[in-house]
């Protein structure tokens, strides 16, 4: 396994193996990697001839205030990890390279489907995922590129920018990983104290609920809301930032439960803000 | 010589090219083609395997009350011409396909560059024009994308973004051709009549007195500036959009003439709104 933080080197690399007619899968992470990520990983190694995972804590995704400097990194565990997964590349860029002084290129999807849930708590954020998303897509040139469920908006939002900007290859999304217990996975657990590790299980609790309730015939959005609001409130330390429930294709807002629907929750424990989210379709 | 309406189409056609190892170069152009795209055309047969003509009037770029129903359309003389000068493929897709119904993406170039003089005349101009150029070079993925000098502005902006986004190809620069009188090609030039025409010599006259009046030695720019435009106020008809002198490699607001300048002009004779312009390096 090669690894690359040129982004020079990178995007030379990806057109030979294009010319080359190899096809090239893309895992896009901001490392620290758990079992979600090597499940993206495994998925591309299975579909293409050549696996790039990237490695980039992307700082212009990050709010003010919010948790860029603190987030966990360790790139030698990372590479240990993907070399196990066979991975061909790891694409490591440093920040000054991919945003230079006076860097003022942005790609941005509007409307509804950026605008609420994660959009509306963390402004700029899609923003800064959909233009490193389009650099990192021009410059490693895959066929394919594998997004988390965990993170189903961004899914959404990459999946309508690639459509819309018509970028010549397919967007994979690839199902939530969760422990034992029914937390999903993600780098931010670590932040977790075990009391709050413990208060996390009601997100996932919480949609399982919901799911129920819908199998057992609610059709009612606000009920199917208040009934998790009312599972995470049994968490002492929940502090909730949204429960959402829409149109699973493009987050339009529902009034009844019909068709593909995305349950969507976002919670803070102490300063460690999670989500976690569900597709039901009736 | 092919012509391909469907984006499916082409962009199938161009991964296949590449996948065959040819060097595709791309000349977008919004049709009515003359010997200024022609040049352009040329260019790309000598450098490039595969010459691609898009041929599209984007809607995007026109502000309300611009001229966009007006436009000249001709697409049987464009596909003529781009017969003879020997291009492989005509690519003229259709408003609907390439913004459908709830169309929410773009790319944008922020600061000075895409403030100031075309930008500041037609909001919302380079957000068209970046976001319709990203999208033809994600249908038709060339090596080489070549762009008139005619339009400073827009060739610099659309460096800035390829640069920064890290499109995986390379722009090239055209000089402006002009008519035997010095006027300036534009599909734009059909509107004006017989009086407007002669009239509109006085863009490229007060350019080259420009020139001179830099060679004998003024380095003021404030002093260029009035002299340009006391030789476009013999002009009864014209009315002057901006005239601006700034640095030629970003358009930043100079006081002395050094280095690499880029003299721009925009001028309305009646509605019909020409712009030109001239490099000069001391």
């Amino acid at each position: 396994m090669r690894t690359i933080t040129s982004i020079t080197e990178m995007q030379q690399w990806s057109s030979i193996q294009k010319k080359n007619g190899c096809r090239i899968g893309l895992v896009p992470t901001m490392g620290y990697l758990h079992e979600g990520h090597l499940s993206l990983v495994r998925q591309a190694r299975q579909d293409c001839d050549l696996v790039v995972v990237s490695v980039f804590v992307n700082p212009i995704q990050f709010g003010v205030g919010e948790d860029f400097e603190e987030y966990p990194r360790d790139l030698s565990r990372d590479c240990q990890l993907l070399d196990q997964e066979r991975a061909d590349v790891v694409f490591a860029p440093l920040a000054k390279d991919m945003y230079p002084a006076g860097y003022n290129s942005f790609v941005e999807v509007y409307g509804e489907i950026t605008e609420k849930m994660c959009g509306a708590s963390r402004p700029g954020h899609f923003r800064g995922v959909t233009t490193v998303v389009s650099k990192l897509f021009h410059i490693c040139q895959p066929d394919l590129a594998y997004f988390g469920q965990k993170d189903a908006q961004q899914l959404l939002v990459v999946k309508k920018m690639v459509e819309e900007l018509n970028f010549p290859l397919k967007i994979i999304g690839v199902p939530i990983v969760r422990e034992a217990d029914g937390l999903a996975l993600s780098s931010r657990n670590v932040y977790l104290n075990e009391q709050q590790r413990q208060e996390a299980l009601v997100l996932s609790r919480s949609l399982q609920a919901a799911q129920q309730l819908i199998k057992d015939g609610e059709r009612d959005v606000e009920k199917v809301r208040v009934h998790i609001k009312d599972i995470i409130e049994t968490s002492p330390q929940a502090q909730i930032d949204y429960i959402e429930i829409n149109r699973a294709s493009d987050l339009a807002s529902l009034e009844r439960i019909e068709g593909k629907v995305l349950i969507a929750l976002a919670v803070k424990f102490g300063t460690t803000r999670l989500i976690d989210n569900l597709l039901v379709e009736v």
